[in-house]
């Protein structure tokens, strides 16, 4: 590993997180609410760690496949590990473990939370963990890219490495132009929510902090009963809308900005996308009208929210879902597992995947007809090699054989089976809440230390798409190379 | 298709199962419970439609794929349609398709039952229902190859079909001797669990049917209480022990016949069938000592029997295994996914295809560090060609996908999650009990109609590999060609 270059941009990642942390000291500042002193010894900690850090000298910039994961996985851990100071400093969690918890779910845009009663924490501190989903949800290291020019060499390995699904996509021909274009988008689409929400009458902070928890798939609220909590069905359908079009590829935002519509409408996942989420509100309209609901359009509404939602992976909830028939429950189980599309904010295994499965699957049937026939699969017309095959095959097993694990260890927690299974899934796809235990009026404070720091893992894991991450566990990864 | 040949196989099944039906006739007018009639009037029907059939003139012998996918998805269905009769005509089940459900459910080695008291029915047909999992066990259709040397061309075609697992291994270089091998092995073993169990106690009768339901898998028994009605740790040692000796690949104990050791130990799926088995058992054992029973052996016992009853999707019980702790009911969970080992009687995703996935993902991380390096992934020494691993992907994709899709159409029955997930993989993995509302003290009964036909064509999809049953619905296998 190039340990040079490996540590100067973890440090300026660092310095970077420092800076991040600045209007949350000026709010606690401003409102005065004894959370001051956490910001300010954690900006200072963080600011000197990644000044020390920044000093080192690399033999060479050139960034390898093995040192961006490096740097991209560490990286992830280090904000975590800082950014938990200030929760745990100012008393709003008990233990430093809960508030790393907390933090985690913030940058990868979980959402799951181990606060009872979010509506006692000080301002700064509630605009922290909001700020970590938007800060996660195109990612540290990308920002860090559009940042640092020292960076630009083999910067796209970061790139790849951190962005969600089995094709990053560069939109312009160098890595830094396609960072600041989706961050452009990303910014424009924030302030777009927070002016639409506003209008709704929500307070300036409440619109800052539910449109991080939007655009960002997060779902961190200063509400305990979540978006519910607004009684207004135009904030309900704002925030149902702008999660969605936050678990949408951005690089088809900016196919629109280019006036690129043919593009766009042929876009497969696109399609797929948008037709699960027709699919689903219909399937649950209908069944929650049967079941309790006195009219079709409360039901739709309703379903409407929550199927954005969960599939984006953000997690607010405007009503307690784990009550809803099992025939809901059921679908809004398998949307966690699917998740949004591949270059967006949102977790989970990505449709593009699941789209490119069900292709494989279809071309296996054929195949019993024409045994000889050879029959390439593509997406979008272009032919997808048979490396993106095997990768997005091996994700998928992993996904699968991870969740299915990782469920048997945390039923040793004695909860009920569902409720095990909705924990490693809302952690693993990003969601936030589950079903049972940790049900959307629920939180995951009853677990035990050890299980949080295990979510707190597979939170990390499913972000940055697994085998990021696993390929840094593999130890000769870390020998010492020019 | 060749409707000729087809349609002449089709009926040699259905005399062979008219003569299979012969026994059962034998056991009522012995014991004179009333269902000789029942008996009588089908083996009538059977064999007259059988013979119809076998008079249609072929123009020629050959038996393509499609046709050999066809005589195998209809052979099966048609057993099934027929073989329902007597528990009909017999008034042991309430309606016909409760009668198609439960010979469904045998014949696929399944054992899930609609029947609330088994220890009511007439001897002869409790005789019958456990009879067709030692059919179904081995595949009628391979017994029919035996039988019939007209079958010899294109043969291999319906022995693949018909095969579980991904690769079909012709032991013989004539699928005919391959077959013949196959059942004198089986018979093999089944006489040898008869005697087994004879020496432990049990009634001829009793011997057979349990006999029947280890060797094929199946789990159907004579007694409410499954094999937990018999007090005795013999008899719970050796249906355990046959349940998961019926689980290899019986290919291997052609080897061991042969005295080919080294083949036999350096088997990779066995292997890892052994290793799930043993693991599995230790870690509910100690879960189950820890938390309620009182003997570290009894718990031992209880969770050897269980494992190797739910690995080899047959079913029985020894205990409610519903009321064990989350962390044992997760791992049995799971282990109802896996499945035993390939050309076994049974059922669920196989172990060599878990085994093979595990490889392509490991290939996969090792792909991070040597982006270039080709590896091919080998079984036993032998590279797997593309094509299998694209089958094998596209079979647990399906498989998966399967489950999710049916276990949100039948979470329209009302029953809670867990439930409805278990009811799925139980029936189209060829298990028989689940967990919740289909425990192992539960039935199937209170499902409705259209519930039990939908669950009985998951079994015949479980048990003729998906694939199999899938290609048939396609229209143009439906041309009528030479």
């Amino acid at each position: 590993m190039n340990y040079g270059i490996v540590l100067r941009v973890l440090g300026s990642i660092l310095m970077l997180e420092a800076l991040f942390m600045v209007p949350s000291l000026v709010i606690s500042i401003y409102t005065g609410q004894g959370d001051r002193l956490a910001f300010l010894i954690t900006i200072i900690i963080t600011g000197i760690t990644g000044f020390i850090l920044i000093r080192r000298k690399a033999r060479n910039k050139y960034i390898r496949p093995k040192d961006g994961l490096a740097i991209v996985s560490i990286g992830w851990v280090l904000v975590s590990i800082f950014g938990a100071l200030p929760l745990y400093l100012s008393g709003s969690t008990p233990t430093y473990i809960d508030a790393l918890f907390e933090i985690v779910s913030g940058f990868t845009t979980t959402g799951a939370t181990i606060i009872q009663n979010v509506e006692i924490l000080p301002l700064g501190i509630l605009f922290w963990r909001s700020f970590t989903h938007w800060i996660g949800g195109m990612g540290i290291l990308v920002f860090t890219l559009v940042l640092l020019p020292a960076l630009g060499i083999g910067g796209f390995q970061l790139f790849k490495a951190e962005s969600p699904g089995p094709i990053a996509g560069k939109i312009a021909p160098r890595i830094k132009d396609t960072a600041k274009i989706l961050y452009g988008i990303y910014f424009t689409i924030t302030i777009i929510q927070v002016i639409f929400l506003k209008l709704g009458g929500m307070s300036l902070f409440d619109s800052l902090v539910y449109t991080f928890g939007s655009v960002g798939t997060g779902g961190f609220a200063t509400k305990n009963g979540s978006v519910g909590a607004y009684n207004s069905n135009y904030i309900h359908f704002i925030i149902g809308l702008f999660t969605i079009l936050a678990g949408v590829n951005f690089s088809i935002y900016y196919s629109l900005f280019k006036g690129r519509w043919k593009e766009i409408l042929q876009d497969e996942e696109l399609r797929l996308y948008f037709l699960i989420i027709i699919t689903a509100t219909i399937a649950i309209a209908i069944n929650l009208y049967k079941s309790s609901y006195s009219s079709l359009g409360l039901a739709l509404k309703d379903s409407f929210f929550q199927v954005g939602s969960i599939i984006t992976t953000t997690g607010y909830s405007t009503v307690d879902f784990d009550l809803w028939p099992t025939f809901s429950k059921a679908i809004l189980f398998l949307l966690m597992f699917i998740g949004g599309c591949a270059g967006s904010t949102a977790g989970g295994m990505k449709v593009i995947r699941i789209l490119i499965i069900f292709k494989l699957i279809k071309r296996e049937v054929l195949k019993i007809f024409h045994p000889r026939a050879v029959s390439p699969v593509k997406l979008n017309t272009k032919v997808l090699p048979s490396e993106t095959i095997a990768g997005i095959y091996s994700f998928a097993g992993l996904y699968i054989a991870l969740f299915a694990l990782s469920t048997i260890l945390i039923s040793l927690e004695g909860v009920d089976l569902i409720s095990a299974m909705s924990s490693i899934v809302a952690t693993l796809g990003n969601i936030g809440p589950g079903l049972g235990f940790v049900g959307p009026t629920r939180t995951f404070f009853g677990y035990s230390q050890i299980t949080k720091l295990f979510l707190s893992l597979l939170m990390l894991l499913g972000r940055l798409e697994l085998f990021t991450v696993i390929a840094l566990l593999a130890p000769k990864n870390w020998k010492r190379e020019i």
